[in-house]
């Protein structure tokens, strides 16, 4: 259609890596409008956790609709808001002993970052935020702030201020610890460093390549925070809801965050959804002091809550993750191994994983070839270097399978060697054989029958 | 519903002032869990111009769901949204003379006002931006530097750098032209105000106080910036989508700005949807140098599309929220007259109306009144002193005469005048009389009856 | 001497506009290499308020050289110190009743100013601070923010913060009182003027252009600091000294600020001195919470006690200059009426008086005359465009009438009239009559006879 | 003197430290009101490298203002300054083959830095400055926001902009080259640290606790600059004009700095006198774009002159400063080895030395001691818990043999060690005996004799 290119800017970016017209879409398979079907592995970069359309939270959302609930409902008390919480609250607060009160922001990560920055500011009643080298949060002032990507940060025309950078997990090689800096930093009354509100941390940085924080490092940026009375943020927009083999990103390092922003894949279905979850003493909000008109989007509180209720009552679909990401950490180690002449590596954790294709061009060559081949998969990372799998958590073994086969064959094609087709029985098989519930809880026919026409 | 005192953040307001649990709502009137009904002069903070849950644009919706619709798009070309464009340019823009390019941003206002501020600082390359008195664009750092509230300003926690403040249309009488001081500055090399990147105005300032500028005043500050080589930017977030009596609200001003932002009751729906707005020179985005997860909210293409082509395909629509504009401002301006000893006034223009009650303290016990008997309507204004009209433009003349009437008791009352209930026939008659076309058009069977049970 | 092309930076600026090699001074008078000597008008940019080395201050600084007095005694007290406090307590602040605590900063009128801005926002907790279009205040960052010239301010290659602009007396015309605009956006919450810990205020704009405030806009100006607990700061660096008439430049519109800055003449030989007034109240400081190397500057208190000593202790040398003033005044107005048709207009007050020539070229060519003549001038304001009078407050009538001829002549010449040289006689006789007392106590023998060979 | 007490400002410090009144001094001895003497181990913050009052400055001077040579001359070309340029020229610059043009600021060193910060954001077009922990640059706010001492930062009462932190060498163990993390921040465009205009370092740290930066660290340092193309700062304000042992602090280093910036001792007198040094493709001023009303203080151009001329036309008194420095070092190696319990260390360059007491109480017994038995001395670092020698590097070695014991026997009493002064024997013998001629060049008669009545 000639209409984006007569009128759509300039800035779109993923309509140009992708250039077809897409129409439909059901779990992880995508269709243009000439019929042909994608395996997605770009998830709406992290919103589609449990992939397009989930036809259990379609058929909640559309009963919703046409009994007229409320639509649009600013943040007045709204029963499809109440039941989400109440779900939000017995399925994911209560069973991780999370004391959290939850509160409604604008529809997008940005807009939640930028509460937390706000609530950890006035709490604290200190400006400056801990960011990180290669973090992401949004693009928004406040979040761009404490965002690392120069070009983003560049767009903003105006300088960026109040956060220090602190260097990552192994941004100083495995053997530094990098909160050791910090702690320092803040131990030393003449460091320059002013005492800081918060920290905010991405426990695995997708944008930033999918570097993954060990836990250990984890827990002693959260020491060192109740040490020195510093707030810790997990941005858990792109971590969150289940990528990385739990709900919360942090689980298995057993911290408590004093602040967690959650979007993207919250409310299920690709549909606009922030909150900001905090300590109940944190929020020392006034009423209406930070607000937003379409912080009452209903329509993402009735799929978010049917994706709770599906999903997060049990372990079962957090163990399937994990089984998936075993597979894909597998393959791509084994992928790494095969191609690039030792210089590829691979990072993440859970079904969150990227492969260090070091050059960014390189990185370009294997993801345009993917699309040829039927598999939309992007690259992040500051110079685009980094190959990135984001598919849906609910991607059946056999897509997988496949999305990951193309990837391959793509990364041999552009690596030039052609003995390196994986033999297919070397994976599913033994570990990662699908348990009988986990693969009915999760798993639906394939999407391709069942588009509606 | 005890969870919402749980769990939920002490940030929320609206939610204090009228603390029922809503459930449904149809054009004007919404609904609690007990089943009253409520008429809504609120209209989802101005997001709702066409009221809730529109019946046209839910078919759509529902039937684009049920296909299987892309709901999450990213800004990827999809077919929902090449319909939108189409509609939005063959409608909007190219009656109007229009050239711009569209952007979609995060589907909140903030997210808009940030790329619209960005942009202008990118064009230009300067810093400043020049706002004005009691203007009001967002709550994330960059729009909120631009806005003046000081309770929200100071919920930043952090200084609020990059604009200049100059007095809004009438902010020193009515004798003194404010834009006289800003070309003054302008003009000047020492007046320490820098160069600014853009001007962004609001031509009625909702939150502000519904402070509406004239159209002399408009045509001037489109001048100075002309001359001074700055861009202008309308934030027709409130304000346009019809609310004034045409689409952008700056049409009878004869100006062309170079950027506006739009959102709020862009969708149609009450979906969360923005966009930016820039003349082609000014699109000087690099590919995704702004970007953010939900820009592809294509249940807003599909229900703002919906909008766009059941109301202004004509100006049949347009001419009926005139000629309800006019009624309100006849209604308000006897209000005013009659109650209120000479202190009240009223301002605004075509359906976006308040009355200044002087103070905060009267405004409220107003809008309580009110909402006991079955109205829900806000205030706004630096204290909250000003009673805000923002009904839906679809509302029925008779719901708006139950509104107004609801309202005029209620000040009434306050004011303790025994006499004041107006001749119900002085209005509704001669000049507000309903167009035997238009009341098709924009009309439908009252709400009451037809919400789904 | 080619050494200043070889190594001297570009930025040098008045040795532009005046390239000679300057070697001697005495009095108002200046002498170059080549025994040339020029009548100075421009006085070390006010810092000469007592003429060049000034016999009386001479003696005592050479005994205080050779008797080892301590020259850099950083804070600590030392003699000379004390009693250069002594003096100025009992002859400055106590016959004016003026309770203040005296800070010695670096010696520079710029950091007296940073130092005077971090104690209002220290003292109030507030980070905004007011400041006038055409202020001029210094050139290090704070300073600087609060400065309106866009050369300088944007050689600061970074974002000024922290300051609000509002418009100087008389910038919106003689009948649009600007403390208004002040006043309503300090009553406004939504203004989106952040409350200012302070207002920065010049009595005279001397870089600005010699824009000298009335008294009841002082006054008023004033009365709204204390109305909204607001600090008043008056930078009398250049307009204080005598400049205007009376020791401080705001005794005459008798208002009590809060904070007053003085530098420039204070030490009454051009050596760098620097000091804060403050009232008790606001003397929040921290031991050495600011300090700097040179703050204890002692030849500059030698010098300081020695002027406030013979000039200072009665009235007699305020009303000479108040006598010269009005001479100054009467002879630029005839300049004006006479030159310039009808586009000049003369400001000022006291010996601190501009002729506003419109544009910066022609003033620029009246004052290159002068010079050729043998007149130091120099011009100010946004365009360059004022020339401006600043010779000491010192000089000979002889010297004062002789530069002022040096100067009407080049205006004459440059605006090409011909019949413009005043009869001599209408000057200096009746109303500007020294009386015996005064010359005596402020003039000495002519400079030209004195200077050592 | 009680004037003190009554109206000086809360903010002085040396002087609550060293409560007497002083009044004279010469060389390294300074004399109270009631006749004591002490020995000088402060020397003006380091603005007194060649003592108090050196006689052959004290002579130019005199015969100076005798002669009525100009002292006030703003930036106009004066017989001085230009002989002030020849002999800086001359014996300094070209010697060292340094090729840099010469900027008379304000004079003050906060004045000098905040004009290399501005040049360096001018001729790069960037705003980040990279500063290092523990650095100490000035109170003016462009030159407090590259410091790093809390107390200082705090005292601004606004946020300080435009700077990234990097831990100074050895911050992270001697194992740690923290260049090596500017190196990869640089490198990373995703690091979130903006490409800077320039690093601002001092090869010594003085308030910063005299952390002594190894050559090859700066030598790194120096490299990263070139290959990033950012400037390379040396603030040389504290460690310049011999300090360490040579003119400037990094000539061991063999480094050629972009931009230098030189105060305190420059004058030779402790007269305010600053300047900054930069390569002549970085002197992108605009004439006039950063003044100063005191940057012609001549009287300082004849001392600096003077200055020069007798300390820096051979290698002589950079050797005495050699010897002296290491005479120093090993009597405080001596005693930190001997108290202390291991927990003490020394650090430092030539007679810039500190003895690190580890806590700011135990520093501060110590120096009190100290005074009380006739010796100025005080601290510095992030809790003042580092006794700082900056003792005139003139001194006579017998002056700073008794300075030396009197420290050791105040740290022997604090410390509670009554065996511990040491041999007198030890020291001055051997490796530190004068050379003839270098005694006579640098050293003269015991001040008491000398100083005036």
């Amino acid at each position: 259609m000639k209409i984006f290119e007569e009128i759509e800017s300039e800035v779109r970016s993923y309509a140009r890596a992708f250039p077809r017209l897409f129409d439909k879409a059901q779990g992880e398979l995508i269709y243009d409008d000439d019929g042909n079907q994608y395996i997605d592995f770009l998830a709406g970069a992290g919103s589609l956790n449990y992939g397009h359309n989930h036809p259990i939270f379609k058929e909640k959302l559309i009963e919703y609709i046409q009994r007229d609930g409320i639509t649009q409902g600013l943040d007045l008390h709204t029963r499809a808001k109440g039941e989400f919480l109440e779900s939000f609250n017995e399925n994911i607060l209560k069973p991780r002993d999370l004391e959290y009160v939850v509160m409604f922001t604008g529809p997008t990560g940005t807009n939640a970052v930028e509460a937390a920055l706000k609530i950890a500011r006035k709490k604290t009643g200190r400006e400056n935020i801990i960011s990180f080298t290669n973090g992401w949060h949004g693009q928004s002032l406040g979040a761009l702030s404490v965002t690392g990507n120069s070009t983003h940060r560049g767009g903003a025309g105006i300088a960026l201020h109040g956060s220090t950078r602190i260097p990552y997990d192994g941004y100083l090689g495995d053997d530094f610890d990098t909160t050791n800096l910090l702690d320092k930093m803040l131990s030393d009354s003449s460091s320059g460093v002013d005492k800081p509100a918060a920290v905010i941390v991405e426990t695995v940085q997708g944008e930033g390549g999918i570097n993954a924080a060990s836990m250990n490092w984890l827990q002693s940026l959260s020491e060192i925070c109740k040490r020195h009375d510093v707030l810790l943020i997990v941005d858990d927009i792109q971590a969150g809801c289940g990528r990385t083999g739990t709900f919360f990103s942090f689980e298995e390092a057993g911290i408590y965050p004093d602040i967690v922003t959650l979007s993207k894949s919250l409310s299920g279905y690709g549909l606009p959804f922030a909150i900001v979850l905090m300590k109940p003493e944190v929020d020392q909000w006034s009423p209406g002091e930070h607000n937003g008109t379409f912080r009452g989007n209903n329509h993402a509180f009735v799929t978010a809550k049917a994706a709770i209720d599906h999903f997060w009552k049990d372990d079962k679909f957090a163990k399937e993750v994990q089984r998936k990401g075993q597979y894909i950490a597998d393959r791509v180690d084994a992928i790494v191994a095969k191609y690039g002449e030792g210089n590829f590596n691979s990072h993440g954790r859970g079904m969150f994983r990227g492969i260090n294709c070091v050059s960014g061009e390189l990185a370009g060559q294997i993801t345009r070839k993917c699309f040829q081949n039927g598999l939309i998969i992007e690259t992040s990372g500051a110079d685009d270097h980094v190959v990135k799998f984001l598919c849906p958590l609910t991607i059946t073994d056999e897509n997988l399978k496949k999305g990951i086969d193309i990837l391959e064959k793509a990364i041999k094609e552009v690596c030039d060697k052609a003995d390196s087709i994986p033999e297919e029985k070397d994976f599913f098989e033994g570990d990662y054989s699908v348990s009988d519930e986990a693969s009915k809880s999760d798993t639906f026919e394939p999407a391709s029958k069942k588009v509606a026409s």
